[in-house]
């Protein structure tokens, strides 16, 4: 295996955001994928990292995604914002809808934000972060493309539908889960199946519906959703709210849309930002009796809280910078010739 | 076994209203619950139908709950209303909170109902299906007391803690689905104990923090959480907004102050309402829209949509009746000496 190279996280930000330059994205659109993008290296969420880049730009070369959009923020009521992202990248979209989301929540204690049209190819912690440094509690969901069988059936529906929470701290970073509603996460059965691995029971059925631990059939089969119908339940939510709800599209419907280039398809964000201090505790009431119930988690061997892995990489990083494939940084390259 | 006693729907709220009123309920708080404990029952929900009677009128008779509590709206900011259910049963505090929570709702988009010092031992179903009833998408979600370990760990910590969720439709009952983060509830780990069979795999684990099938080794140990980690995630989670959010206990210290009189123990409940006409969809957009959902789900064989058990229940039980074991209606006759 051919030597890693390693970038410090500026180095990330810049080879990022010019090779989303290069391939027609606006100075601000490149910016704010870069900054998600810079983000997970540091975090060491590398499936969220530099390895996206070649797919964001890929969705700008084949004329997918708008890389010059701005989205334009509309008022929709006086606790519900809707960013418009005018088919460009997500993470622009949800920067610009954070401020007014925060700014409706503090006024009215809970706000929502419906971000569509718009392109998702990111981890939803970013933004969730966004709101806890705001010291608001917030939720994200978002649907994505068909791969997960309703309960019951054995056809792709559902998208792998993230679900992120966060839970703002005082004197430490927020606990934050973002969690797949399907078992496992696509790229992962990809993965046991590039290594000639099986993967673990309860991730896939087959085509005919039955459980495989084969990766290829399961890719052409379904993903199961984790915990069984319960997990469904939550993949059928996500798609009311970040789809129904704000008027973007559901998973089967940006399957059937999307032009498949390998980057990012359609979809909808949905977000909810509450006010701890609105909600009958005042002066970080909410959050100072929070600590207890994280006391006593952490009270138990085995145990951590939700993001520590993140929290633990982000210490190190700064100095150290990231390493990436050899493979990866030459597509990098190329793309940014 | 002796024969079942049969009741119509009227005989079921009469025999829950007069036990709740001769063991010290108010009419108000004998009726709400009455209510509840009748839908239950008309929806072939047994788990909390008149079998949960007993338990409501231990609590009242050992002084843990005021059953004369009149619950207080206590307006909190624009988008979030406060009921105080003054130390009395949920079911009052949450009908005197719906008119509120829906009236802001809809003037703000979305708002959130916090039902703090009442004690809960019903469905959430019911308060979300009133909320539906009004055409808004609704969220509830409720603590209880420490029966499930944290992932890593093997000690109970969180609550068996149930989420519910619903979604209005135009001609047709609501989409609801009312789950606990607990792999299965632990009435169904006692009832295994009674009948003397053993529990499926990934339910429980021992005080050693072993996998175990056996029931009582299950009850002297931890509940696990639905689907590992993520559903130890949304444990916490419900923890959070159930508890330090609105100002109530968290499930160990529900567990902390409890006085074990097998009725419910105190705890709060969050609610969210969501006006699907303001969140970029009107004229019911958002409601046809989530039809197409609904219609490829139930295209596949073998799937059906949350809540379609119940309500085919429904259909039948005004006119059938119910049934009851007959030492549950002895119980009940008792109660109402």
């Amino acid at each position: 295996m051919s030597e890693m190279v390693t970038l410090s996280l500026s180095e990330v930000h810049e080879l990022a955001t010019n090779c989303l330059l290069k391939c027609g994205a606006s100075g601000e659109q490149a910016r704010a994928v870069a900054d998600t993008v810079t983000n997970a290296e540091r975090d060491d969420c590398k499936s969220h990292g530099l390895f996206r880049i070649p797919g964001f730009c890929a969705s700008l070369s084949s004329g997918k995604v708008s890389g010059d959009a701005v989205p334009v923020v509309h008022d929709l009521a006086p606790a519900v914002v809707q960013v418009d992202g005018n088919n460009g990248f997500a993470p622009l979209a949800l920067e610009v809808g954070a401020e007014p989301l925060a700014s409706k929540a503090k006024s009215q204690g809970i706000a929502a934000l419906a971000v569509t049209n718009s392109y998702h190819f990111s981890a939803l912690w970013p933004e969730v972060e966004r709101l806890t440094d705001l010291g608001l509690v917030a939720f994200a969901f978002v649907s994505a493309k068909s791969f997960v069988a309703p309960s019951g059936g054995i056809k792709p529906l559902y998208g792998t539908n993230p679900m992120a929470f966060g839970w703002p701290r005082q004197n430490a970073p927020a606990v934050i889960f973002d969690q797949a509603a399907s078992a496992s996460a696509r790229g992962e059965i990809q993965l046991h199946e590039r290594d000639g691995k099986t993967i673990p029971d309860g991730w896939a059925i087959d085509a005919s519906g039955k459980p495989t631990n084969d990766p290829t059939a399961a890719l052409a089969g379904a993903q199961l959703p984790f915990g069984g119908h319960k997990g469904a339940a939550i993949a059928m939510m996500i798609e009311l709210l970040a789809g129904s709800l704000i008027g973007d599209v559901l998973s089967f419907e940006a399957t059937a849309n999307d032009k498949p280039d390998g980057g990012p398809s359609s979809g909808g964000e949905f977000m909810i930002a509450i006010d701890p201090s609105r909600c009958g505790q005042q002066n970080g009431g909410a959050l100072t009796h929070a600590e207890s119930l994280f006391s006593e988690i952490l009270a138990q061997d085995g145990t951590r809280l939700p993001s520590t892995r993140r929290y633990e990489a982000r210490l190190t990083t700064p100095d150290t910078g990231v390493t990436i494939v050899p493979s990866l940084y030459t597509t990098l390259q190329n793309l940014n010739e």
